[in-house]
């Protein structure tokens, strides 16, 4: 069975109905008013994908279902006198653009277009309907090119001094019809289907084809759609909007998709057919038009609406057309809408009784959530769009285009707000982007390095706007006839990708001031009514989320700056607080010198030079999280971050012995960086091994560590030092660390540290029940982990082969953004698995940059873990993505 | 129960009693005359390492055994008239030097003193008894410095002018006596114990004591022996073989240790002690001079002998001592052996009727399969020992000094044989390295940069001669007083880590010619008769391996030569062949042009110029593996290792600048290498990758091998070619490939062609059973698998922290030299099953290092894989080892 009537069918079947055809079955079944049809399901088209034939027999109940059809009407396919008319349209699982969509008014040949006159009183409308038929069956069927139609519709309205299509009569229509058969025998080399059967069979054929298409075919793969669902074919019985004034067609909603505001919305387009909203020809009017038009058929639509929201508990579109003040539905699905909108319907729908709050913050996801943090430009505000790039890190950023790295940090030294603006950019160009404000490029995609480093340095940035023009030399960039100079004002939205001209009005955004200073200061500031009705809906949802949640949330955080943002954010703790960056700056010769140290007592001045500073940092990281775990990683970071660049050192030494200027320290440290070169650094000397080699090393972080807690102790602060130690590979490891850390605690007379180590390397993860045993937690490091499991290192495949790999289909998301669940997640799943078998008490949870994605999150959650680490803008993120997960597997805090 | 006498074990409560328990139990049981005795097992260690004390109980328990000994002779414990003296020695499960040993004696104070010498009528050998235990107690229990005995005795000698302890008197004895009991005094602060069961006790302390020493802590580390076995102490009744002539002591072989002649083979010594013979103090007799001395109690040795042989069916080693014509066995154990003998000496049993050829095929070792392929040097020449290192890399090389890989390289150039010789080597050292006919570093471990490139290149290699004091601006050497100049001539032997003056003989092995040639011309060549037996032991063994083995044997070959070579060696296919040999020396020019094209035109014309070069190449490898499997793996390495390195260029662009004679080439190379410089370029853009990002890169390749195989088809050869696609994660990866192979050798019309992947990567093992769905073989590439598991690259790591990796107990093997099981091993375990479970008829070899080791092989057949693939000299190894796999875990081929 490869046919089913739409009066058969309904949501429980999508997978072989696809959406569109589920929905009209479902609405059939609902009462509504759905023109008749019938859909062939998915199983032909994969039957026909397998076997590169239409599958024998589905003609035959292509046939039946049609019989049906005309009985149903009493209107014959082909008739002459009176006929029936059909659309053809593609309707896969998943909204799939780049399939053929549609095809309208299949059955007119060159005599039922006569009968059709006499039938509808209007000839206009009959050969603009066959030409329409001749237009589409040409362009989706056969494939001729679009413009070839245009430009004979162009003569026409010229020759006729009309300026739209609607004002051509019918004979002129008569006239293109015949000019478009004719276009279609030249192109195509054969006459246009006269038979009303071939040509629903050829547009059947067409929709098939059309599932793999090469864009087809890169959308799926782009949003990780399987290549063998295959798309289904949806006949239905045309019906006209454009049948006079008393018909018409239009889209609504059941609320307002942008605001989230309650009550109906929607376009209505008098006289017209659904593709005419569609290409937006004409300016629409509203649902009050309509309204005021024809009551009744509001009052229809309205019931109709009310049922549908009722029915899918969810925000529906719909699309209808009125037929001589009959309403018909044609489609209608659960509707897209904006982040604000998500949350107020939402927390609505809670309010109406329809949803449950577990329901509503599913409605909701992480990503909308991060979407309503960043300011925005005021959307009445005017302004002048210069190009559009893609969004590649969010926000709202205005300040004066500069064209090099030297310069951003200049005036931005001087407090200029500025835009960094290259073709691309490449590492040298970090402290530039640092100084920015915002980062636009020319060339790059989602993955490249501007984009990569903009959004894990929190800054707004544009990329591959390549209407954008950029001249590094002139200081200056071109894009569609104007040129932009250094120190010219221009603004960047990270959201939708444009770049405007000018200082653009800039709003904050009322979800921020609530997560950092509460509700109460964030209704009190947000004056508009949208603003105080989202507020109220995020804190509702968040609330719920973190009763919801089993994961606890702790940030990434450095320095006590930022842990006391983390923890107005809602961090439960610090889960990973780096030290390395407590060794860079003024302090980073100190630790340099202890590496190239030739003996020990070298090395150690250093690091008793080294002690207060360390100990003054943990200690503020502690303070400011007083009574919460506080996780603290010894030194990680590759060896070559604490020395010299090897290429550098060499061209000056070499420069300077030309000049006959040496400098004798200079000619040592090159000896020394030039032993200590790695060729992979990243899978050189660093994290434990550097601890375990460098005598002195993590003795002096342990010590400062000791010494911080006994400090605040001693003041009655309840501080809770976790020492995390990093790139273990071996139980072995952990138990020597672990040693040191007793005998410094028992010597500074700390008790209760508790020690354990990061999990970012396929081995710790292999070998994870025999770490357990020497560690009283784990932390995944999913960066590294992910670098060593794919054998890639982040900062060297990023830029130069992600793209190729995302267009090629190996990678369908960077492993670096959401958690590699067959590979990576494997090993996290089997650490934790094996970690907590022998050691049930272990805490685990994950602090590489995995651990604010919505996606990876509940994964996380989904393995079992305690706790997810994120840097601190998304700790809400993270909490609410924490309380989802909870609710969709319904494994939630209190059931433990 | 803590106490067992010898008469109730036996070598099945060998983890109880220790080795030497064991086998003492053993003997006893068997009847032969071992003096009355009991073993402390090693419960009472574990049970004293746990608690600190001795388990209580045990005093009682020793005190009945010590009643039963008593009883049995005859004689007690301190009986001043006729005192019972014992022996107390250490014997752990596994023999382990760097534990205390043995106290002899124990019973002696200065009345029983006299008893002794009453009973034995020897007043010289009662006082030199007693001398001796209160050094030996003094040393070994109460920790006093050897030396402050020896100064005494060396003065007593000198007093009365004797060169040996022999000819001291028993007044001097007793003289030398009391000043070792005053030395006692002195050191420890107490007197030296006058109740024997004192001193019992305390031997008996001091043995458990020493299983906790720091060497005996190292060294257990190093050989894998766990902590918590534990030592066993055994007390037994003491015999004399210093009783006069009709008394002795010796240690004898049941075969020739050295050569594998059968007969037996030992050494005598009338009139004396064990420890005499082990401290070598006086030339010893053979057995021949005891069969004349003592005619029936060499024939109750012979028929002991011959007991115990039967009875553990292997190579004996006995030491007895015969007390006034009475043979007492003191110790057996199954005998240590060259191996040559141990191949003989398995095949004499098998002939013998006592053990199976599959058993036999057990008794020998693929280590010690390669010991014999080695040319050593004439046993019987004349040499000069001028230093002692470590064995790194085996062989016999000797050539002359040289301090500097360039002088090595231009030396070697007009045909001299060179031994470079270096403080220690670094990657710089390289071409002297490839140029020397083997290296001598003054420092360094086995695990030192030039132990491991030596193994690598197959150079023989001493290490940590740490007595030779290398001057390189003199360009010499000084070692115990000589001078060894540039030019002098010196040899190595890679083996035993010796260092001789001049020209030694060397012996090529016979073994090497019958590998190659076969048995008939090796046998023809080998004049002497152990040579004759050794070539018959080794083919005999070698085929019944190659009968028994399920895991086939390839080899890693690149070029045709090596290919010939490896079927000599008996491989069955080349299980890797790398292309990127191929891309090197003249050749390296166009594939950096191909990668730093700017266009794709001149890309591909770089290609073009490789394709007929790359075919030669593949052709030739083909040719000679005709009829068998040859994989040929597409280009892998790194970016960097076909471009210039970064630091010499930008170096010589900055100085050529500086001098104003810039070069523009030179300019547009640096910023292409700077463009793609990878920070870690192991895990960069190679393999599949570059494969995929580089257009036309591995189509070139593809072609050449399609092209390759039609040329010899159409010659009517059989080549078997199989593409294998490096560093692939994802299925997709492979998909992609393959679609280029399926695609090309349609096109040349080539059909047959196996693609297969290298798992090499986490993700792959992880994912195996996807990639199974378009994979036709694995090959594991345990090389890659180890860095991306533990995250350390072989490059940065081994010199900077494997020593103290292995120092630190966290590696006991390099992981490069045999596989880690744990943790790179379960991911082979992993992908294995999970490969097959996909694709049953999956080929799954291992083409990394590993897969010439022995004891990575054993779990390379336990894992089930199908092959191993190693460097064509390790396939005679990988052959026997894969045979001793299959004979241990019975599961061999002919089951299959």
């Amino acid at each position: 069975m490869y046919v089913q009537d739409f009066a058969d069918g309904g949501m429980d079947a999508a997978d072989l109905l696809g959406g569109k055809g589920a929905n009209l079955a479902e609405m059939t079944r609902l009462g509504l008013p759905v023109p008749p049809g019938f859909t062939i399901t998915t199983a032909a088209c994969v039957e026909y994908m397998r076997t590169g034939v239409v599958p024998p027999g589905l003609r035959v109940e292509v046939t039946t279902a049609l019989r049906r059809l005309e009985d149903a009407g009493g209107r014959r396919l082909g008739d002459p006198d009176d006929p029936l008319l059909v659309s053809v349209r593609s309707g896969a699982r998943f909204s799939m653009p780049g399939m053929m969509e549609t095809i309208l008014d299949v059955g007119l040949n060159d005599a039922s277009v006569h009968g059709l006159a006499a039938q509808s009183g209007d000839e206009r409308f009959a050969w603009d309907s066959y030409r329409r038929l001749v237009q589409m069956f040409g362009r989706t069927v056969l494939g001729i090119d679009g413009a070839a139609f245009a430009d004979p519709l162009d003569a026409a309205k010229e020759r006729t001094g009309v300026a739209s299509d609607v004002e051509l009569g019918a004979d002129e229509l008569r006239t293109l019809t015949a000019t478009y058969l004719e276009i279609v025998r030249a192109r195509s080399g054969r006459d246009f289907p006269q038979d009303p059967r071939d040509q629903l069979d050829a547009a059947i054929v067409a929709v098939l084809d059309s599932w793999n298409t090469d864009r087809a075919r890169l959308y799926r793969r782009k949003e990780r759609i399987p290549d063998d669902l295959g798309t289904a074919v949806n006949v239905c019985a045309m019906v006209f909007g454009n049948l006079g004034p008393d018909s018409g067609t239009g889209v609504a909603f059941t609320r307002d998709p942008a605001t989230g505001r309650a009550g109906d919305y929607g376009d209505y387009l008098p006289n017209a057919q659904g593709e005419d909203v569609v290409a937006g020809i004409r300016n629409t009017s509203t649902l009050a038009d309509l309204a005021r038009l024809d009551p009744a058929s509001y009052a229809d639509l309205r019931r109709a609406m009310r049922r549908l929201e009722t029915h899918y508990r969810d925000l529906c579109d719909v699309e209808f057309t009125i037929e001589r003040g009959h309403l018909w539905m044609l489609q209608t699905r659960v509707g897209k809408r904006t982040a604000a909108a998500a949350f107020r319907i939402a927390t609505q729908l809670v309010d109406e009784g329809i949803i449950t709050l577990d329901e509503a913050l599913t409605r909701v996801t992480g990503e909308q959530l991060t979407q309503l943090l960043f300011p925005r430009f005021d959307a009445a505000a005017e302004r002048t769009v210069l190009a559009r790039g893609l969004g590649a890190s969010p926000g709202a950023a205005v300040g004066r285009a500069v064209f090099d790295p030297a310069t951003a940090q200049e005036w931005a030294g001087r407090g200029e707000a500025v835009v960094l603006v290259r073709r691309e950019t490449n590492p040298d160009d970090l402290g530039g982007m640092l100084a920015a404000v915002g980062i636009l490029t020319a060339r790059g995609g989602k993955t490249s390095h501007a984009a990569v480093v903009a959004r894990g340095i929190g800054r707004t940035c544009v990329v591959g706007a390549d209407a954008v023009d950029v001249d590094p030399s002139a200081r200056a960039f071109r894009t569609d006839g104007r040129v932009i100079a250094e120190g010219d004002v221009i603004a960047l939205d990270g959201g939708t990708g444009e770049v405007f001209l000018g200082d653009v009005p800039v709003i904050d955004s009322p979800v921020t001031l609530y997560l950092t200073d509460g509700v109460d200061a964030a209704l009190a500031q947000a004056g508009e009514d949208d603003a105080r009705a989202l507020v109220g809906a995020v804190d509702r949802l968040l609330r719920h989320a973190d009763a919801a949640r089993r994961l606890g949330v702790r940030a990434n955080a450095d320095t006590a700056d930022d842990a006391v943002r983390a923890r107005e954010l809602g961090a439960e703790g610090i889960g990973l607080a780096r030290t390395e960056h407590m060794f860079l700056g003024e302090r980073r010769v100190l630790i340099e010198r202890a590496i190239v140290a030739d003996d020990d007592a070298a090395r150690q001045s250093a690091f008793d030079a080294l002690l207060p500073l360390q100990r003054a940092d943990v200690r503020g990281v502690l303070e400011a999280m007083d009574g919460l775990p506080t996780t603290i990683r010894l030194l990680d970071p590759p060896l070559h971050e604490f020395l010299p660049d090897l290429t550098d050192l060499a061209v000056r030494v070499a420069v300077a012995d030309e000049r006959g200027e040496s400098d004798p320290d200079d000619v040592a440290l090159l000896g020394a960086v030039r032993r200590m070169h790695e060729a992979n650094p990243m899978l050189g000397l660093r994290g434990v091994r550097l601890g375990l080699v460098l005598p002195g090393l993590f003795a002096l972080q342990i010590r400062a560590i000791c010494d911080a807690v006994a400090d605040l102790r001693a003041q009655g602060r309840d501080p809770h030092a976790e020492i995390m130690v990093p790139l273990v590979g071996s139980a072995q490891e952990m138990r020597l660390v672990r040693a040191q850390v007793e005998e410094i605690s028992a010597e500074v007379g700390v008790r209760g540290l508790r020690v354990g180590t990061m999990i970012e390397l396929p081995r710790a993860a292999l070998t994870a029940a025999r770490i357990a045993e020497v560690a009283d937690f784990f932390s995944f490091g999913t960066n590294d982990l992910t670098q060593t499991v794919w054998g890639f290192s982040r900062d060297d495949v990023e830029g130069a082969f992600f793209p190729a790999y995302l267009d090629n289909g190996v990678l369908v998301v960077s492993p670096f953004e959401t958690l590699d669940a067959v590979g990576v997640g494997r090993l996290v799943t089997l650490a934790t698995r094996e970690g907590r078998e022998r050691r049930p008490d272990l805490v685990i949870g994950v602090c590489g940059e995995h651990g604010g994605d919505p996606e990876s999150i509940r994964f996380f959650h989904d393995a079992g873990l305690d706790y997810v680490s994120c840097s601190p803008l998304r700790v809400p993120v993270a909490r609410l993505e924490a309380g989802r997960a909870a609710v969709l597997t319904a494994d939630r805090r209190e059931d433990r």
